[in-house]
């Protein structure tokens, strides 16, 4: 392990690969892995990229890293794969298309499953995208499905979040309102040539406003159409992420932000170890087991077990 | 709270009615009653009604209560309001609607906001929906907004989930496929009266028959159009969810289901107050605060933070 963080802090691309495997897999060594890069790690610039499926959120990215390496920056991608089955095709579809960029030394790529536990995918992201950090990338882009999902939180994780929609979205915007409020920084309303598109960014436009006149921001949420696959709209919404980025610089609030999330992170790794601690009592102390079991088939109610269980020596 | 528990034991529903706030706001009192009332609960059956606003889910559950009503069967309805401020209004409007029923001893409606912590709305609605069982409810009813929302997991507490679609819903589908699979065991595709009825309802019985070929399930999903607002298409519904129920009653897979929330229950309520525990440290204990500090700007990563914490006596 110690030779490989060497090799990593030598930017070592290889090293690099096997490190977000290792922190993927949330081995024993993660700790000591987060712990030694920490003082590398700057705060880069991270570009959450959601939307339901079949948005172009994925042909729009791989215009974004373009936009990127034209200007001689370089990005990490960390492409989260939603848990169903049945995306399963769209997803590696959208994987191979990424790939144009395969032989780029300045572009690294990575696949992320969400089998992991609740939160874990979120905890797992946010250490690599620390690894993309320490290893000097300019961008960190992260992929994601949904929003809102309970598996996955992408406001947890970027520092500008870009929702993108289609004109076909309004079934979508009707069910997420507050939820797309929250998260999105910019909006993109993607397949811009296509009827509707118009009304729908009246309407997000309408929201936006609504929500402004009742939190007084620094940052006006703007509404973009791009027409990803045609690479229209794309230089405009990269001057806005970063016009975004900027903005949340000089005005304090990412850095609150990352302090917020630090504090809540070590909260939750203490939590992880005592959620754990209680599995193990449950798969190893008799006592739990009797316990559980007489909840599960109603002799005791869970308020009475678990009563019974915090009397215990 | 002793005689207020007598009370509600003799079926009085100012009592039912105070107990379900106190349940609400999560008292001290709580794991008393939720005690006191568990010999009575008779696990009834519970009907999730989900989809996006403005899908007629108020309306749907009007006659829903109706039908119960129309068999001499008394329901208890829980109406979720989302955290939104948006559909503040909207929501107003569903429950004055329901109040078509408000002089009615054999129907007891209940809004419950989602103010509280993540989960915490999971939890208090399970224990409303026990008092409404032990009350000896025939039905218990819960309305919600969406699905797969962070905030509420409508499958830990309903045992017959209906979605509610329209002809419009088209992007939600696409979005939500394996979260509306995992959690729908009948779809009413609402508004059928609408154009892109048929279409949506075939998309739907594809998926579900998609679904059926790779888990083998006593219980096929049925797919129906109704028009709540003209009562079409609503006796259908309810025999299809009377259906289900007996079918998992029958199969047992009810009282498996059962058995196992249980199970997660206690060790959730324990795992709370772990959390609750770490909580008041970080508030109280001057050795967290300096450590969460430290993490907070940065001086120490969170892993090394909560290696330092542990390590305390």
């Amino acid at each position: 392990m110690d030779a490989l963080l060497k090799k990593f802090l030598k930017h070592d691309r290889l090293a690099l690969s096997r490190l977000v495997s290792v922190v993927e897999n949330r081995s024993d060594q993660l700790a000591k892995i987060m712990d030694a890069i920490h003082d590398r790690v700057r705060n880069t610039s991270v570009l959450g990229i959601t939307g339901p499926p079949g948005a172009g959120k994925s042909t729009l990215v791989n215009q974004l890293i373009r936009q990127i390496r034209q200007k001689k920056q370089t990005v990490g991608v960390i492409a989260i794969d939603p848990s169903s089955p049945f995306s399963g095709g769209a997803v590696l579809g959208d994987r191979i298309r990424m790939q144009d960029h395969s032989g780029d030394e300045g572009v690294f790529i990575r696949s992320l499953g969400s089998r992991g536990a609740h939160g874990g995918l979120s905890r797992a992201t946010r250490d690599i995208v620390r690894l993309f950090d320490a290893f000097g990338m300019d961008w960190v882009i992260v992929e994601t499905v949904g929003v809102g999902q309970t598996e996955f939180d992408i406001m947890e994780i970027a520092s500008t979040t870009v929702v993108v929609l289609t004109p076909e979205s309004g079934d979508t915007i009707q069910t997420m309102k507050a939820g797309l409020l929250e998260v999105a920084d910019l909006f993109a309303v993607n397949k811009a040539d296509r009827e509707g598109a118009d009304k729908i960014v009246l309407e997000l436009k309408n929201m936006v406003h609504m929500n402004l006149s009742s939190e007084a921001e620094a940052w006006e949420v703007a509404v973009l159409q791009t027409q990803a696959a045609n690479g229209i709209g794309v230089i405009e919404l990269f001057q806005k992420i970063e016009a975004h980025e900027q903005s949340i610089r000089q005005s304090g609030s990412l850095k609150k932000r990352v302090h917020k999330i630090r504090g809540i992170e070590l909260q939750e790794i203490l939590l992880e170890t005592l959620s754990k601690d209680l599995e193990k009592k449950f798969r190893e102390d008799p006592r739990y087991q009797k316990i559980k079991q007489q909840v599960e088939i109603g002799e005791l109610s869970a308020y009475a077990g678990a009563a019974k269980l915090q009397e215990l020596p």
